[in-house]
């Protein structure tokens, strides 16, 4: 299999050119915090930078590329020549140690549980997809930067930017087989390449919600609802986040006024999604590329700045569906009781070629932060992939920018580690009986955790603590004879003999 | 970005000179049962084959390929001219439409909570490692398939075969910052990519919990005594399955014997586990070009053939490692008390080079599928990274076996939707008023599915049987002027106007 013995193990030799720099880099990676989500400022939906511990991982990793250079053709290297290989996970990913996992998993939970609440079954998709799934004519960032290569079977596949696309393909797969309407979520690890060496991350997860089948507002309001029952179950409230909501139809009707070509519509909504990211000249270029003349761009970017409703109807008349939809979505949006967390903002696209209605993105307050979620209505995707269209609409929530703001707003839960019982035997001999005790609670539904070496009682009372046990249960010889162990409440410090059988 | 837009869809092409087989292939698949695991006899740890589906897509994938090699430099197909794209997950890649989501969520929900009753910790790592943490020189088969590729900055990447050496990172990377023993468990996909077209699957999740730190065979007791409780907790029995256990160091003193050396070991492990997969005269030739003599080959297969501890210590000797670890770990069992799940069989070897004690394998009774799972001791897989070595040990448990088995045995659960309430307006003008009802009920922290248009009671009703809703509230305008709503349990058929405030 030449294709692996190819790389002959860039990190060896990047340690034989570099041996001081890489413990300099290990050593300096102790003493930063490794924080599971970082700070960052970039753009695509829910992708996080983390510029501090990043900046110094690719530092080495330009050495590992020099030492390459010079290498490709020595002979492959084996592990057992025990040198240090790099001990971090692939540049702009993440390990998820214990603490972080837990938190991840508190995330995830409540993705769940809210999910669930609204009666939406969970999906999901290979995080391996074939690269034509993502081939949009658009110019969107996300298929700039996807993270595609070819197989070892030549195939051109990619690691998935996001999920809807997967999710449509599935859709069209099942045809007719399925009762509309599908209320479906995922959560789901979703990459992207990208060459620059910002530190930003090149994978996160994302919490979709999507509702095929309905073509009322109906289903946005629903969507919109449930990320506002996350939010609440996580204690943020209305003064912390909010939604900025649109039509894209607002810009279809401008465009249709301009006698601008249909076809043109996602690729100006992308342009327009830049705003604010790009400088405004550019964006006018862009425009103009895109078959808009100067009098319809300048018209545009006005309603554009648009921000209540009584305004758009001014500019649009009140008979269009982009204003009779918003209109519609924020009466439900009283009845349902969250009118407070919306506002109308024409500048709202989103940045996916495939949104038809519906817009919104949820924001927070301080405006600090980008995009904390996005999503709309998508009622033309399935045709794109050769189906029949069904009415759709969705969202992605990502799990970065939502860990940044909880840990701003001191609203990161603590989880700590806890099992409910330490099991330790006070004799070798006795490791056994310690086993058939662990055995015995763990039948009844408890967690424990057995202490597998004869070790010191200091040492199991700190481990006790570090498992934030609840008691600790010690097996010695002259109670065992008795059939009994002694049963330590760590809380208290009470300690009682209680018999085998009589543990719970 | 070229790298994107040079596949010109393969499958639009694909259509375009086989239309007809492109639509016999999906219509052949509808009428598969979409199994979610099906029926295998692969080698490999826990992959599975699903020969009947996925020899289909292989067929339409040839042509795929076909039809690309005369057609790389055409101009790129945008989506949007509307033919099918191949609505198929990848080849070998599973998608987990709601049903399947359920049956793995299940299982997933198994392992983690037998693994908290151990007091082990859910870790994670990327997908995507670097290819250098898994080539190993011992001819492993997982190492073979490894799933690689270049990527965009031409790194040498692999999505991951295994998590084990994943582990083996991190745990360098936190170094003295942890406190041992390490109890950790992960849930986490693995892939491996094969040339041959036997349609066996390319993706499968595994189950690992891992100890850190423990030189005792307590951890190897420990980890089976988790199996066993998760066997048992899904209704497996000791009749149903069982445990295959051997220690590596029986190998190791038959090899020192006859002066093989010591770094042949992994290789000739390797070999040995091919038994009874490839000819004989295969395995007797490979064993020779490993520094074997015919005499210490004729020998280590007399050990080989032992199936019972007594037998081996008259072969050994009573003072060997061997002999005592694996004493250690059937004494250990009798007190745990899963002895009869438990037996000594000098054949078990493990297709993994790094193990260095016991080895263990969970199989079914009847003989007819290939290992549930596997594991053992990996002593020195740290140092071969350039790490410390810790005592480790650890299993990995795929999610393919273990449903077939369940599924021959009629054990797969009867997992289906279940949302409490069913909400629906009888009245288009009362949709507000329903998602106030709907709101109002899951805030009290019921799940409900909101019926988001207007539909016939009849459909209500259908939809009703079909989420397994226990309640129907419809909200008529009668009643709505009352403040109340009109509650029918579903189950007897009972209805009672409730006030709003009223409902629980």
């Amino acid at each position: 299999m030449p294709a692996i013995l190819n790389p002959s193990l860039l990190i060896l030799h990047h340690n034989h050119h570099y041996p001081r720099l890489s413990t300099a880099v290990l050593s300096l990676r102790h003493h930063l915090t490794l924080s599971l989500f970082s700070p960052s400022r970039t753009t695509l939906r829910g992708f996080s930078t983390s510029s501090s511990s990043l900046s110094i991982e690719s530092s080495a990793n330009q050495n590992v590329r020099t030492g390459r250079s010079g290498s490709v053709s020595s002979p492959p290297v084996e592990h057992n020549t025990a040198e240090k290989i790099d001990v971090n996970p692939p540049k702009g990913t993440r390990d998820f140690p214990p603490d972080d996992m837990r938190l991840r998993t508190w995330l995830f939970h409540n993705f769940r549980e809210v999910s669930k609440q609204f009666g939406f079954e969970e999906v999901d998709f290979p995080v391996l997809e074939s690269e034509a799934l993502y081939i949009r004519k658009a110019g969107e960032e996300i298929r700039d930067q996807l993270y595609c290569f070819e197989d070892r079977g030549n195939r051109r596949v990619a690691l998935r930017p996001e999920l809807t696309p997967s999710l449509a393909r599935l859709v069209i797969q099942k045809g007719k087989s399925v009762s509309l309407p599908l209320k479906w979520f995922a959560i789901g690890q979703c990459w992207r390449y990208e060459r620059m060496t910002r530190g930003r991350r090149r994978e996160h997860y994302q919490w979709n919600m999507d509702i095929i089948g309905v073509p009322d507002v109906t289903a946005e309001a629903e969507l919109i609802s449930s990320i506002i029952t996350f939010f609440k179950r996580i204690g943020l409230t209305a003064s912390d986040v909010g939604f900025k909501v649109s039509s894209r139809k607002v810009l279809q009707e401008v465009l249709r006024c301009y006698s601008v070509p249909e076809d043109m519509f996602g690729r100006v909504c992308i342009i327009i999604d830049k705003i604010g990211k790009i400088p405004m000249d550019d964006i006018r270029k862009d425009l103009q590329s895109a078959d808009m003349s100067e009098v319809a761009i300048e018209e545009l970017l006005q309603v554009l700045s648009l921000k209540s409703l009584a305004k758009l109807e001014e500019k649009l008349g009140a008979s269009g569906e982009a204003l009779s939809d918003l209109k519609q979505l924020f009466s439900l949006a009283e009845k349902y009781g969250y009118s407070e967390w919306l506002q109308f903002d024409a500048s709202i696209v989103r940045g996916l070629a495939y949104y038809t209605g519906i817009v919104f993105e949820g924001f927070d307050r301080e405006g600090k932060l980008r995009a904390i979620c996005g999503g709309g209505r998508y009622d033309r995707l399935l045709s794109t992939f050769g189906g029949d269209d069904l009415p759709a609409c969705g969202f992605g929530f990502g799990d970065a920018v939502i860990v940044e703001l909880l840990k701003e707003r001191g609203l990161l839960p603590e989880l700590n580690l806890q099992v409910e019982n330490i099991v330790c035997s006070l004799d070798q001999e006795l490791q056994g009986a310690a086993s058939a005790v662990a055995t015995i609670l763990r039948e009844k539904g408890q967690s424990v955790d057995l202490v597998l070496e004869n070790k010191p009682l200091k040492w199991v009372f700190k481990r006790a603590a570090r498992i934030n046990a609840r008691r600790l249960i010690l097996v010695g010889n002259a109670e065992w004879q008795k059939g009994m162990v002694n049963v330590k409440t760590l809380s208290t410090g009470e300690q009682l003999e209680i018999k085998i059988d009589e543990l719970e």
